[in-house]
């Protein structure tokens, strides 16, 4: 956790290439905006690498996903990692579907990713281990605080086999990169009652590794911990009658008001050794 | 009308494969889980058929239609009928180019549809009756207090001749399976002000068939009241200077809040013999 | 600017073809419901021309570009120019990718654009000046007061060499027929701070100039002007807590509510001879 990096975003307004789905780009250019970054949200293969040229980071999300888009991801990736930019993977609805796990497989076969983030079920289906997968949800049976062991070990192996950071997303966020683990705490379970909450921390990812001055492990817990304490905020804010459209709107606005006190002073986490 | 249907998809958590238009899918999906579903976008050929097994309803919805998305409908249409599942249509459009009509027609013929909801345009259209086309929107000849008896004579027309239930939008919604006829009063004209609240409804009426065990016309009754009330609710919460926008996220915030107390109170309907 | 512009778009509602990204496709379809227009968005080559006949004018925005979508609006964009209805070009990220600008120019070469809406980047690149691409946002060497007049100048050489309307945005909005020049100084900075309120503007603008009775320029600045005064009503309603995204439901309120009252109060703008 390093709070500064929010500054230094809004200093540096790093250009996020994001190829991503469109039920929740609006949300993943708006957090990038709130956040004091740049979007460019650009899917086409003939310009995937004239973009990703002029990108600090790359975001490759899997949502809403076709054949275009996963040539425009593969040419992206390749050429972020030639320039030594960070690209960050959203493997949504990795098993949910033969096609969208092959895909996600054929990224990490190509790209290398500095961090991956999903929730358990994604991540356990790239782990190639088995998982009854609710859709693009998690599987309730890997959701429970029991199985947060489970959940740890499966996070580091995945960090320490694709050499990514792996973003676990749940209750408990998992921050990881196979030697160190932070555990976060934040967030609140009208998280999961908007869509795209899970994209825009990783488009946060995204945006706080372009600045990240090489520690993406550092990068990945501090937007874990932005986007989750974001998420609490958006809740205290709520009154008689609100519900989830109005705290989609007071989530983005959590982040656009984030700064480095309010983040040192409200995460809750923990780095495990 | 059962209100406990919204007590069974918050118990129930349906996944419903929504292959729809790029304009409204983040509402669609926000109103899914508003209500207690969870929804999986998807429109990729490859995949339509793993995703709609996994799913217990299917929306096919025609804005922003392709020729890519049109051959998921097909698949996802047709292995949703295999298994029994609902398959619910929006024809956004329909009558307002050649192309849409001709592709609303494949799937009316391929697949066998539990509910179609349109306006009246549209659903006129389909019928093959002739209509002044107003874009996505319904013409206006068509929407006059005075022009209820024919929309409602033609929505029965229509269920009986499909088979479906048949939800015509209005200023009066007509739910009906050609032999029952539900008429429902509740509603906002600032409905019509936001786009999507069709598309959204449509996403209810998946939602609410998913568990609807077999009494499908009910299922669409509640939903079309629930999304009605909804509009309603949310105009209540109206001060001065907001418009469509703070709209938007209340009426989100309405399905989130809704019970089935609220509902039984709220609603205004009659069942016409 | 003429006020009245905006009682003449409630009045006859006209039909907007949109071809544009599914970014900001939401926000703009909510843009043009909220002043009165009825938007119909749709970008497949098979519908372009029906669309486009029904339609009163046509935006053809190049965000998240494809080829399939480039063909759409080659066929539309002629439609409409056959039909003598305004089409409205957005060039996002003109100048950020080869192919974009490419595709730009290729519009350029074959539709007749009523008006041509972008920031000082894109309409550099598309002017064929060198400009540092700060990707879809403006490159900040362009953005000072003291580079106003260079702005102008571009502005009006564009329009002179298109016979296009210009709409420069900006801190201060340009909007020039090569021989008139209006400079407004509405708007707030929140509004970059929001993805798609260029895109909005874009929107209005073909609202406006569908009713605009063969003045097109002053349809463009009444349109600007509106925008602007949106960004600055939106602003002044915002509270301790508030951000970014409650912001992006203002902007639309605000338009929503937008009377000629309102905005001959509101605006401040200067002609140049």
């Amino acid at each position: 956790m390093n709070a500064d990096i929010i500054s230094r975003v809004r200093g540096a307004r790093p250009i996020i290439h994001s190829i991503t789905n469109y039920v929740t780009a609006n949300d993943c250019a708006n957090i990038l905006l709130a956040c004091g970054a740049s979007p460019i949200m650009s899917d086409d293969p003939s310009e995937a690498e004239d973009i990703a040229s002029l990108a600090s980071a790359v975001v490759l999300n899997l949502g809403t996903l076709s054949e275009r888009k996963l040539d425009a991801m593969m040419i992206a990736g390749k050429k972020a990692n030639f320039l030594s930019h960070p690209v960050v993977l959203d493997p949504v609805g990795a098993g949910a579907s033969r096609s969208r796990t092959e895909a996600a497989q054929k990224l990490l076969a190509n790209v290398k990713f500095a961090v991956i983030r999903g929730n358990v079920s994604e991540i356990r289906a790239l782990s190639g281990e088995h998982s009854a997968s609710g859709g693009v949800d998690a599987a309730s049976a890997d959701l429970g605080d029991d199985a947060l062991p489970s959940r740890i070990a499966l996070a580091e192996r995945f960090a320490s086999s694709t050499g990514a950071v792996a973003v676990l997303s749940g209750k408990t966020d998992i921050v990881t990169d196979g030697a160190r683990t932070c555990l976060l705490h934040n967030g609140n379970e009208m998280m999961s009652r908007v869509t795209g909450t899970g994209c825009q921390l990783t488009s946060l990812v995204a945006a706080f590794a372009a600045v990240s001055n090489g520690d993406i492990f550092e990068a990945a817990c501090t937007a874990a911990a932005a986007m989750g304490l974001s998420g609490e905020l958006a809740a205290k804010r709520l009154r008689h009658d609100d519900g989830s459209g109005t705290y989609r709107a007071y989530m983005i606005d959590a982040v656009y008001n984030m700064t480095p006190d309010i983040l040192t002073k409200g995460t809750r986490y923990e780095i495990r050794p």
